[in-house]
């Protein structure tokens, strides 16, 4: 009796989690994907996926309470996480912020929580929120790319997200740029000089990358780069190259410039491979830097065949992970027919 | 009564038909997909696709009595094109060979057949067939790409063909090569200095571009290199190339060692992007050259991350596209509960 009330009176039906190296969201959403509830709090990280969730659903179920809830009556959880999230195994792997065993996190998620739960990688929740709710609304066939500290990427194809053999589709940080252009790696023994963190395209593009190649500049020539004085004896990042770029300096424009080129022909490529309707650009790079995404559009206007695809900005800014995480269960439930979506 | 003895007893059950340029390939299978008849003949191009389909529906017709039955008695029909085949429009765009005003062929064929009909690309029906009864049997992600006078692709997704937004998926011959990089290309205006027929990684790596590549530097030094003596006289084409390297010559191993370069690097982001389970390499210059799938294979490794995909020669040569197109018609037929395959 309860299951049905909850299903069709109960205003809290799903609660989409996104959990970040810093900081969680959760989002709290009706059965027609209305957000009830937003919240956001600092990450208790843990290396023990138990003490994590010990912690995480007790978060949870204390927001929920606040809105007259509470977790056992929740629909259903989506839960993004910083890493490769492979659901058929309840494996997280390559997630540097948490560190977890190689090990199933289903049977520990279960000890708090026995409903429908989705889990899946962090920038696929996000484009799935985009989809529901954002830049994306509607599209069958798209792609998110975000470009932060690193380069992130989702599938949206067919209606659905697609993850790949091992759900690592998307991963284009690692993209190579091309016989012999791969900068500072070694092509025949793939031996990257520093950290094995950062793919190629990465070093090259993303706002790490180009605070490397920031601090490189700085250390030739420090007297006569904008972006020394910038970062005023701090450590160069990619705020200051932007700055500079936006302030005349030579430098740093080439710096972006090499940036937008090797990402607009990197979009290009994909789009021709993929035959998309759009793509959609989040990140902190792109957030706060206005007409990045027109910079892109226009580079990528120059190369063959020239048909036209909408480049465009995230919507949804950081809340998308958790929005697109909600959805995930929404639709989960939908497609169990245990949802009145499908009624 | 006769639907009901045809699905069951009749042998001929489908048909799988590849339209080439040169060659029409016609494929008679019962329906478990065992083949009843292969059958070869020269293609009677019209750029009418009227006079087309009443030639083909008369050779399709007068093979089936062969065999003991009839067009009208085929439970479906597929029918891979050689081209952009949208089956929701019914139109054929980018197909020189056959030239077809834009225009529905939906109507065209039901004068002649009213059965299942599936409508496709013909390296997306050879894909099929590759997943069908060949080098990717029982694949659910690979990408099938073949290397002839072009480049073609076809990707099979979540254990489905994927098509894209506007059923050019796959179509990889447009690849650009990196900023700056598309050799012979003004990136600036996109116009190419020949045709416009192939794209710029066609141009570096298909039988014509490598073709290409050996009259310019039969040119260049037409006295020197092996390639003018092979191909004595004539224009030299892509096995000449081939043939002068096996030889030893300097100047053809440098243009193959760019196209292997360019496909292996071009593979290597491909499946980092799709997480691909694996590839497929088909087309007269793979079925031509020995140990072609292997040279990619060991580039491939150079590139970082290093995960291991196989990379397979493709098995079912020049039947590939008649066999997943029978494939295609079956399984619109299993998929619309009319098959015994779905009792």
């Amino acid at each position: 009796m309860t299951t049905d009330n909850r299903d069709t009176h109960s205003a809290v039906y799903s609660a989409g989690l996104d959990i970040g190296g810093t900081k969680t969201l959760i989002c709290l959403t009706d059965h027609n994907g209305a957000i009830q509830a937003e919240h956001k709090l600092e990450t208790k990280l843990s290396h023990d996926p138990r003490q994590f969730f010990l912690w995480l659903f007790g978060e949870l179920d204390r927001l929920c309470r606040t809105y007259g809830s509470s977790l056992t009556e929740l629909a259903g959880i989506g839960i993004g996480l910083p890493g490769v999230m492979n659901e058929s195994t309840g494996i997280l792997s390559s997630a540097p912020a948490l560190n977890w065993p190689h090990e199933d996190i289903r049977p520990i998620i279960s000890r708090y929580y026995s409903g429908v739960v989705v889990l899946d990688n962090d920038v696929n929740m996000a484009a799935l929120g985009e989809q529901a709710a954002g830049a994306a609304a509607g599209a069958e066939h798209f792609m998110m790319i975000t470009v932060g500290t690193g380069i992130g990427g989702a599938l949206f194809l067919n209606g659905q997200l697609y993850r790949g053999a091992r759900y690592s589709a998307g991963e284009i940080g690692y993209l190579n740029l091309g016989p012999g252009a791969n900068e500072g790696i070694d092509v025949h023994t793939g031996d990257k000089p520093e950290d094995s963190e950062f793919g190629p395209f990465e070093l090259a593009v993303s706002g790490t990358g180009i605070g490397r190649q920031a601090a490189e500049l700085v250390q030739d020539a420090p007297d006569t780069t904008l972006v020394t004085k910038l970062a005023s004896g701090t450590v160069p990042e990619a705020r200051h190259v932007f700055e500079a770029a936006r302030q005349g300096d030579d430098a740093a424009a080439s710096i972006l410039n090499r940036a937008y080129d090797l990402m607009a022909v990197t979009i290009k490529n994909i789009l021709i491979t993929l035959d998309l309707e759009l793509i959609v650009l989040g990140g902190g790079v792109v957030e706060k830097n206005v007409g990045y995404e027109a910079e892109i559009a226009r580079r990528i206007s120059r190369y063959t065949p020239q048909t036209s695809v909408p480049i465009r900005r995230a919507k949804l800014g950081n809340s998308a992970g958790a929005i697109g995480a909600a959805a995930a269960a929404r639709s989960r439930l939908a497609a169990a027919g245990r949802s009145p979506m499908t009624l």
